[in-house]
């Protein structure tokens, strides 16, 4: 890549790890000769957070990205100055700071100044405001930057990358909102982000089973049976590298997670609870099938150790990494599609064909 | 202990990896030094096995448990040696032999010949048989040796140990099988196992929710607010450390799972998921509750790699282990208990108290 990445960061919940991840995650100097990082935010609460932790990562003061430079984190003031910080406190202040900064970092990606975000975590409550009805950042990108494409929440590390069929749902709605048409449309936009954004040509992804056991043949309940096996048997008949349904337990006990590109996941804990388990603080969130690329750290505001200088920087490092690498393969893809060479050798990328020298 | 613990094994399903880790745990003759290890089964059987395997485990062939000497491998005789192996297939002549063996070894339990049970994995659809009506060891043994009392399974691997309030339910009945009764009668019995059989004095026990994040304040479902809360706070209010509920994501991905000696989940894949992919080869399944004591391998038959050679024995190993600790450890709370010194010294075992010198 000869122009470097602008990477747009909102600082997230004030009161929370925030900006102690991002002063961390940018200590090392390489940090910055890899990106243009542009942390949208407030100078003086990066202070306060530099004071608290007694971070040496200097940073510039821009007041719009195209001042921003490579080598040196940019904070770019989009806050009002004299929020007050509540460390370890949910507030209304800080909620109104952390929607400020998001939508200045979205109105500057769609104005091609960053060309992805990532964002540090909010506090869903009080982030809610007139302009923000939204379960999460996830769905408020979805409905902002999403030009009508549905989004894909899917949770990684290294080459461990799970997704859900259903998210934050009761458990016990979770079987009622299975269906065929869900569990499909899910798998498209996974394998799809797994080509696009991963340069993974043919993906294989698992799938988990509903119930214990898979329903250990209708023993143990039947949408297994009645809806994940048809829906796999549809996919699979169209092209598609799906397996399963396996049973969670045996699945993520048995390393055989490991073995494939994606695993789909049916519900929440089903699938982040191993996740979790397994990346412990490296996981990254990604919201793929949207035009955008936004990640963020796994982890949550963490506001019991807010300003203790215990937070690890891990999972934000991640997020900027992974950021920067989709980034790079989507244009990678892009690049490929763009001037197609003669048929035979283009689809030599899919090695399920053979030389059709007949065709072009 | 002087007198060396009798290990009754059973070999399980013939037909998958139950000989392999039988004999390969064995390899190593400090195994055979710690405990006098009866496996109930096939002489002719393990034969096939350990050459299928090329294993260099020998054994001594024996008609009744009081001829077992430590130092080896005992295989105690007791399934019709004309029995037909089939390598990675389930068979009815297999299900017969595993439920043989272990009817046989449950009656050397009750005569006293052996002091524990350990169980290599049975397949639960070819064991089914008129006195054998149960979806799996746990529930047979509870009903054949539990001499009235209720079975808790624990899965385990060194300081984690996990129980589920529901088992082998489907997915879209486990929230109404949650009652405020169950959650306090699983936490009474792992209470009690966790002081008996782990020695462990005050036992802090952490519960999962049900639900996403817990149920997000009765945004994601309210059987937190209903019942959990409720449940655990009567429980405290009772003395019981019990903590929680936890959303299982964080839970596991935080390592606050290190900091419990319990963990409580509310279904199958919500305890087992995250704790298989924690444990890895390594785990073992307790059914505590008992008076008997039986382990077994966390894993199952493993028909896909019977006979070849490839299944690691760390489990079985493990779960030896586990039973002899667990019987030493019941013994010596008898012991403190059977003789108690002055009141007041022996309530230093749990440190809530003082002396009470005016008491006896």
């Amino acid at each position: 890549m000869s122009k470097p990445i602008r990477v747009g960061i909102t600082h997230g919940d004030i009161n929370g790890i925030g900006y102690e991840v991002i002063l961390k995650a940018f200590e090392d100097p390489a940090m910055a000769e890899l990106c243009i990082p542009i942390v949208y935010g407030s100078p003086k609460v990066a202070a306060y957070h530099r004071k608290a932790i007694d971070s040496p990562t200097a940073f510039s003061i821009i007041n719009s990205a195209d001042e921003a430079h490579g080598g040196r984190l940019n904070i770019l003031a989009c806050v009002d100055d004299e929020v007050k910080v509540e460390l370890g406190k949910p507030s209304e202040e800080a909620g109104k700071a952390a929607l400020d900064a998001l939508e200045r970092a979205l109105a500057d990606y769609r104005e091609g100044l960053v060309d992805l975000l990532v964002t540090a975590p909010i506090n869903k409550n009080t982030i809610q405001a007139d302009n923000f009805h939204f379960p999460g950042h996830t769905e408020y990108i979805e409905e902002r930057a999403g030009e009508g494409q549905k989004a894909l929440m899917i949770l990684m590390q290294g080459d461990l990358r799970v997704a859900l069929v259903t998210g934050h749902l009761p458990l016990k709605e979770v079987s009622a909102a299975i269906t065929k048409e869900l569990i499909q449309e899910k798998l498209s936009i996974f394998a799809q982000s797994l080509r696009t954004d991963f340069g993974i040509g043919k993906p294989r992804i698992a799938v988990l089973s509903l119930n214990p056991h898979a329903g250990d043949g209708g023993l143990i309940g039947t949408e297994e049976q009645e809806v994940i096996i048809p829906a796999l048997e549809e996919m699979k008949a169209g092209g598609m590298f799906c397996y399963g349904p396996y049973p969670a337990d045996g699945f993520f006990g048995s390393g055989m997670f490991q073995k494939f590109d994606g695993i789909l996941a049916m519900y929440h804990d089903q699938g982040l609870a191993p996740f979790k388990a397994l990346a412990m603080e490296e996981g990254v969130n990604y919201t793929a099938g949207l035009p955008i690329i936004r990640t963020s750290p796994a982890h949550g505001t963490a506001y019991d150790i807010a300003g203790k200088g215990m937070a690890s920087p891990a999972s934000l490092r991640q997020a900027i990494y992974a950021a920067i690498d989709i980034c790079r393969n989507r244009k990678a893809d892009e690049e490929s599609l763009r001037n197609p060479l003669r048929k035979q050798y283009h689809e030599k990328r899919d090695d399920s064909h053979k030389l059709k020298l007949t065709e072009e």
